[in-house]
């Protein structure tokens, strides 16, 4: 049998596991020119919060009672289709299932010798691009600038902030937990790190660790912390918006200290982007990222949950802050 | 004699005459290598607020006591230096008085025969050069695309619009009377145009004017009108950030909806700006404007106040919405 979730309801604030439905059908078999795929890792991401309201977004909702899809990694185990054999490893936006069959397009072959295989939802993928793409194109961090980074112990940012490194930059985080933040420093080479949990004025001491003021400010959850980094910003600042993982679940727009003012006064640039707006430029991403990963430059932090029943909680875990760099479900 | 006007105290809130002080003092005398000015025309500009508090911004606050100055169209009634000779016309950052002596340095010769010598403060001035600037460097407008200008009948909106309407877009703007709403579209061109302070809903009322929604923001104003039209965004939308008039004289920072959540779901990129960012390409945007002036394709509207002891009310009636246009008082 095989064994799929469904979206059951859209979600109200928070994602809760009656959200998600659990349905068996039969094993999938592959016809001419498909491939049967076993899923061996999937991708849950602060995004597909997103695809689960009806407002309209980049990319379509999730359709009520139809599989959720996220990034996945897969093994061919049987191939009606002459590019791939069986035993080979793909990636690419799939279905929550545990067995599926495609035709092969939008797959990308992974080789599990080269890095781990979850490496391939992480690091050397979607997640290491959105952290260099949003960085090199919007940041455009200069050797000796501040870089501060919000959500910097999540998948993205760790990425975000060890390419700040490698570019020359002191590099300066904000997680929440006291766990994270030493992970940053220890870790990821973070010069400074901060628990914006447990401060209990965040503009001041972002002002105390960064006596230079804030350069390039990668962000990744929007709310408070932005606010505080704002304060902190150089003229000629560059704000890469990632997410906003601080509002996804709000029902109305938050509020907040209007962003306009400071941003005539010192000339700063904000760009929201999804990753997808450098598809073009993937294959350069890819190479360098495996480049720095293979020179022992880059580092990863993934949290690895197993099960496929474990898959929603591992998802709704992602707001309560529950992972340390990349969140993964193996099967 | 000679007549000087120093900044009395810093303004609080909405600027009011007590905020300058009038004095007298002798008329100057120009020794070598300066020159003696005559004042002609006087600017007055929103940025001045900024000027007049002693927060931290782009340029320093203006002392107390102290002459204010701003763009300034003089004459020169005495030459002791070889650059300049009686009767010439220069234009520069000067200080608001009747008579002043200068090296010459930082002045610009101005032609009275080509435009009328208060242009050279607006449409072929820093007015000029910002919607320039602001629209081309950052806007990047595409013809068949639409562009929205919010303070559309001021002194930078006016010439963003049309330089808009030059670059191929349909142009929309929001202006604060029928009046100016109706000149919006007999004088300067624009396709479409709305009374922001007669509209129930602005948000829906943008949306019925704008079907194909909002390529580029020129924003002048920020606050709710910003709100609106960040809501009718489209995907990759671009918005320079000129000003925020709205907000000069608010003793806090305005809280409003975030931005940054439609920022990343449509990919947009704002950006701040002072004109003095592109002051290496002023003399390719002098060029430009002088070209399509010469040409009919740009008209300026100015509202011209007389009297040199009218130069602060003048300035305080900008953040009443009083002017049409650029705000010039002759002296």
């Amino acid at each position: 049998m095989n064994k799929v979730i469904l979206l059951n309801k859209r979600p109200e604030g928070i994602p809760t596991p009656e959200d998600f439905k659990f349905i068996e059908e039969e094993k999938p078999v592959a016809t001419d020119g498909q491939i049967l795929l076993k899923t061996l890792y999937v991708s849950v991401d602060p995004y597909l919060r997103g695809r689960m309201s009806d407002a309209k977004s980049y990319i379509p909702p999730f359709e009520l009672n139809k599989p959720i899809q996220s990034a996945l990694v897969a093994e061919v185990q049987d191939s009606k289709n002459p590019d791939f054999k069986t035993g080979d490893f793909v990636t690419g936006m799939l279905e929550w299932k545990l067995f599926q069959t495609s035709t092969g397009k939008g797959l990308t072959k992974v080789d599990g010798e080269k890095a781990s295989l979850s490496a391939y939802l992480g690091v050397l993928g979607m997640t290491g691009l959105t952290a260099y793409f949003g960085l090199k194109e919007i940041g455009h961090p200069k050797a000796g600038e501040t870089l501060f980074v919000s959500g910097a112990a999540g998948a993205v940012g760790s990425v975000a902030g060890q390419i700040g490194k490698i570019m020359g930059c002191r590099v300066i985080g904000a997680a929440g937990s006291d766990e994270k933040v030493n992970l940053l420093r220890s870790k990821f080479g973070y010069d400074a790190a901060i628990n914006y949990k447990t401060t209990h004025d965040l503009t001041k001491d972002i002002a105390a660790i960064a006596p230079d003021g804030i350069d390039v400010y990668f962000d990744n959850v929007g709310g408070d912390i932005s606010d505080a980094v704002l304060a902190n910003i150089n003229r000629l600042g560059r704000v890469p918006l990632c997410g906003s993982i601080s509002s996804y679940n709000d029902k109305e727009v938050a509020t907040g200290p209007r962003v306009q003012t400071v941003m005539v006064k010192k000339s700063v640039l904000m760009q929201g982007f999804i990753v997808s707006n450098y598809a073009a430029q993937f294959p350069e991403g890819i190479a360098q990222l495996s480049k720095w990963f293979s020179e022992g430059k880059l580092t990863h932090s993934e949290t690895i949950v197993e099960g496929f029943e474990q898959i929603p909680q591992a998802f709704i875990d992602l707001f309560a802050g529950k992972n340390e760099g990349k969140m993964v479900v193996k099967i």
